[in-house]
This record gives structure tokens, sequence and C-alpha cells, in this order.
């Protein structure tokens, strides 16, 4: 019984974010975790394609790690969890009971739009040891890589999904300076036009796969057609003073 | 000339972020950057103190290295550059123009509300190679320190400096689902209540100097004193449902 009281006590779930995709945008404080793991986990929302986030981590794995590939349905419901995320939760549980270190890996930041933050929740009162480990955003790493600002002086800086109703964000370009607008795909041509209304398209930069050897970028969107928006984008956009002016 | 053509195109000014304060949330990009430069520029708002990001850089530096603490005043103007901004261009361009790698040091993300992004405009044009490295940002250390996500599924973020008009941030509270409040400090009573009417105050996370020996944490934005509020805070908070369809 004692035993199982320390191996409790010992167990640790660490959330671990790798960054936006460039291997060298790992923190020491990540490479550190990564080489302390006995399990680490690269979660996915379905089943086929190779885990990004898992080939940045796995130079910095011991050999003897146990790497689990699970699949987290992108529904969550807190009070009814699926048989996907139930069987999840009792593997995750099952290492930590025997005392093991399991790391989490993230793409980006864990706290910022991600499955961790419902793994997280699941486990935060389960009495084992959990730890967060924050990364470079994605939004972060396209502004520095394309010399784009996202946001200075006293300007507001709004985060969307481009997934939102139409009028919401309607509401949020009109008291926006700065924007960010993800998971874009759908719709485009709409898009494209109301950010043109708020004075968001003259100075927007369009990037899908930043820093990979596909990746796409439009700095002008107003010239993008709908059918090359093939993969999810990312916008960086500020308002110019004029509309600034006439939408505030 | 032929000598001074070579050194031109050699002279590099990269922008490094350091992360939000933890020395182990340096990027290994960072870290090899750093060990690359012959000048470091730890850029300062007031002559007074050390800085922060020196201290986390140093370790990484090289024994030879020129440091450079570097005045910048908050106010810029692209037009009329003060004393001060040209003195410190004509510093730097003097390194590049002899070749040198000039490392310019921001904590937190280089593009996120910082002094580089002026530099960084001032020297664009420049003819020198210039390449930035994002960092962690504050908010994400905060976020991941305290176990309090950011920002989920298809919610909307917005990033206001709490240095806004109380009209404007009226609009913006009333759009939003999440809210990072940053440079909080002054009237921090009539800020507490706005917040509260839009159905932010009860899931709020206050904190200052995160990770710090001298971090200060309030769970309960309602109970804070106002004399209490003595240093720059960061504000984390999710709107709460009844008052979400209250407001929107």
């Amino acid at each position: 019984l004692q035993e199982e009281d320390t191996n409790l006590a010992a167990g640790r779930f660490i959330g671990v974010g790798v960054g936006p995709g460039d291997p060298e945008l790992l923190t020491l404080k990540a490479v550190r975790t990564l080489a302390s793991a006995d399990v680490v986990i690269a979660p996915r929302t379905e089943k086929r394609g190779d885990s990004i986030a898992l080939s940045i981590a796995k130079p910095h794995m011991n050999t003897g790690v146990e790497i689990l590939e699970l699949v987290f349905p992108m529904v969550y419901h807190p009070g009814e969890l699926s048989d996907a995320w139930e069987a999840n939760r009792s593997i995750i549980e099952a290492r930590l009971k025997a005392g093991q270190t399991v790391v989490f890996l993230t793409l980006g930041d864990p706290m910022f739009y991600s499955t961790y933050i419902y793994v997280f929740e699941l486990l935060k009162n389960s009495g084992y040891t959990i730890e967060t480990i924050p990364g470079v955003t994605a939004f972060c790493a396209i502004a520095s890589h394309h010399g784009v600002p996202i946001v200075e002086g006293d300007d507001v800086l709004s985060v969307v999904p481009a997934t939102i109703r139409a009028e919401k964000l309607e509401r949020i370009l009109a008291v926006s300076d700065r924007l960010v607008l993800m998971k874009v795909s759908r719709n485009f041509s709409d898009l494209s036009q109301q950010l043109q209304r708020h004075g968001f398209a003259e100075n927007a930069l369009m990037v899908s796969k930043c820093g990979h050897p596909e990746e796409m970028v439009h700095e002008d969107i107003m010239k993008v057609k709908p059918e090359d928006v093939t993969y999810l984008s990312t916008i960086l956009a500020r308002k110019s003073k004029t509309s600034s002016a006439a939408s505030a």
C-alpha cells in the first residue's frame, strides 16, 4: 500500500508546447522535459497523417520512451465523455498510477486553442502533479518570419477563429485595431469582403504552413481566389487609419 | 571599396525574443543566435534598474561580446525622430557597417507590443540583413503557470492595454469571450467594476511579476484594493455564460 502511495505522488503529467513548427523554436524547458519523459503522447484529431509535434519532439526524447499516438475527437463534452475520451483517460491514468512522467505534446502553446486544455481539465483533480510548459504561438512565428508587427502602442488585438458567425465578426472588426484571424478556409470571398469593408484588407498578410517548404503567402488578400485557399490559413491584419475613423 | 561592400553584406541585425522571464523559456534558436552575437543591445525606457532581458541572455553570450544598454524613449514619431532615437540608430548602423552581428533583446515576443517594432521599422530599409526570432509571450506563461486556459473552441480573444478609453473598452468587452488585459494599474476600481458588469469578474486571474519571487496573484479581482495594485499587472478572464447572453 505504501508503495502505491509513493507511486501516486510520483506520477507526473506535463503538457509541453513545442512551438509553431520550426524545431529550433522549442524552449530549453521543453527540451529538458522531453528528456525526462517515460511516456510521450502525440494527440491527433484523426487517424491518418504524421504528427508534426512528434517529429519536433523526437530528437530530444530518450530511446526507451513509450510513444502513444492517441486520437482525441474534436468534440468534447465534460458531462458525457465519448468512448474515445474515456479510453484515453484510462491509458493516461494507468501510466500516472505506475509513477511515470507522461508528456502531452501540443503544437504552439498548450493553453491557446488546443486539445490539451480539455485533457488538462479532465486530469486536474486527479491528484497527480500537473505542469504546463508554454510555447511560441503560430501567429507570433508568422509575424517574426514575415516582419509584420502583431500589435503596438495602445492598439487592441482580437484573435478570432474564422468559423464564427458573420454578425459576430462584424462587431469585432468594428472595435479592433489589429486582427489575427485563424482557421481561414471556407467562405473566403465573403470573409475578404467583410475585412475590406472594415479597412483590414489594405494591410493584411495571409499565410498557411508558415516556415514549411509548402508555405503559401499572400500579401494582397483581395487578389486571392477562393479556390486557392486549400489549407487552413492565418491572416494578420491592421485597420487602416481612415477606415478606423469611419467604423469606430 | 570592395571590402566595405562585403562588410555591408555581412552586417546582420537580429531581434531576439527572450521569453517572459524564466531563463528556461528561451528557445534553442535564441540561444544559438546569442552565441553568434558581436553586439547585444538591451533596450530600456528609462536609465535606472537592471535589464531582465539581459540577465536572461547573458549566460548564452560570448565573453568578448559588446553589451549596449540603450535608452529608447517610449514616444516614437517616424517623421521626427528624437535625438535619443537618432543617436541609437547611429550606434547600431556603425556596428552593422563594420560587418557585425547585432542582437536586440526583447522580453516576451519581439512583434508584440515592444520597442523592437519601432527599431525594426527604422532599420528595415537600411540594406542590412534583418531577422526576428519569436518568443513566448507573458500571457502564455501566466496561463500555463497558473493552469488557466487563454482561449478555446470558437471563442474570440481580445488583448487590450488597460490604458485605452473606458468607452472603447466597453465595446470590446461586449463582443469578446476571453480577455487578456495588459498594463493594469491606475483606475483599478473603475476597471474592475466595468469587468464585473460584462461578466468578466467571476473567472479572472490577476498576476504581476509572474514566476518571480515577488509574484502577486489575485484570484478574486473584486477583492483587490486599488492601493494593492502597485506594479503593472495582467488579467486573464473569460466571460461567464449568463452574462455573455445578456450583453451579446
